[in-house]
């Protein structure tokens, strides 16, 4: 019908979770935006792509090449939280409960997916404990099989560090979990380190 | 953290249905695609919203002043298939069981909305008519009130124009839906308009 509007609708589509039902009605969404809108939305998409750098110690998303966390001199540089992507980054930010530093894998451990221990950042944060001001590191990964792989890897790659204490994140039921739709993992993981809340 | 990745998320987060979350994934995404795949997209979105046009006779986008399906001689000139939106046109065209003209409105009266019939590309539907070809105009609009309303002021438009058909979609049950799941209104519509299949 128009090549202008199938061509919106097929790069659109390839966007994940955009079907061409979605895709159009985006398209035609867009028709109702004012001209100079639709240019912004196009050029900051552009110019993120260009432009963004990843920060060259903890290898998170950035404008300049050290991103305002590592930049920041009232953050802990004792405790470094490894997670796998920038989103954890903000997920962990969002919560103002955590005042270290942080180190960004950039994926996680999968030999299904043909992602080696090498295509992720784990000699950066070599490099970084051994600067000698990180006295421990947070290990933030997922519980997937391939989380706890990342996970056992980096603690072992870990293990020759001195004086560097090694932790994981909590595991437990979810403030708002239903006990009888955690599953069998969680609760024993929650029971076996259950909290003392009263003598 | 990073004012490119914001500014990103911002505008995605403009598109309808998209929320913050969604925008941060979308973001994300876009850095594992190729840089010459974003500026794609890009382009992709700012051409067509700036190039399209609005064919002269139905109102249907279109690349050229007049759209494909007008340009086209094949198609039956004697009918005219009214509807909201270009993604009507769409849904008609792959059922390929029409070969007329359409009219794009543009929209539907709604007081509500601040829609009034000026608003929408009625005149124009009366200029064609008024060439004298068209015999037939179906009114396919959404069979809400607004719909309802709009139907009822172009059949009122159209009283004076002598030797025009104006006829509507069938309404019925449709093919999948259960009969215990349709609505009281559809149910009495298709018993009063039922099909005779056998003597």
């Amino acid at each position: 019908m128009s090549k202008l509007l199938d061509q919106a609708v097929a790069e659109l589509a390839k966007l994940p979770g955009v079907g061409k039902r979605t895709a159009l009605r985006l398209a035609i969404h867009l028709l109702r935006r004012e001209k100079e809108d639709v240019a912004l939305l196009a050029e900051s998409l552009q110019r993120f792509r260009n432009d963004i750098r990843y920060c060259r110690y903890c290898n998170n998303l950035s404008d300049e090449e050290v991103c305002p966390i590592c930049a920041d001199g009232r953050r802990d540089r004792t405790t470094v939280c490894v997670v796998e992507h920038v989103k954890d980054v903000i997920s962990i930010e969002n919560t103002r409960q955590y005042n270290g530093m942080y180190h960004v894998l950039g994926g996680i451990i999968s030999p299904m997916q043909g992602i080696s221990p090498s295509d992720l950042k784990i000699d950066l944060l070599l490099e970084n404990i051994a600067r000698g001001e990180i006295r421990e590191v947070i290990l933030a990964l997922n519980t997937s099989v391939e989380g706890e792989t990342t996970t056992f890897y980096i603690t072992r790659r870990l293990a020759d560090c001195t004086g560097i204490r090694v932790t994981s994140l909590a595991r437990g039921i979810g403030f708002g979990d239903e006990l009888d739709y955690a599953d069998d993992l969680t609760i024993a993981h929650a029971l076996h380190n259950r909290t003392v809340i009263g003598q």
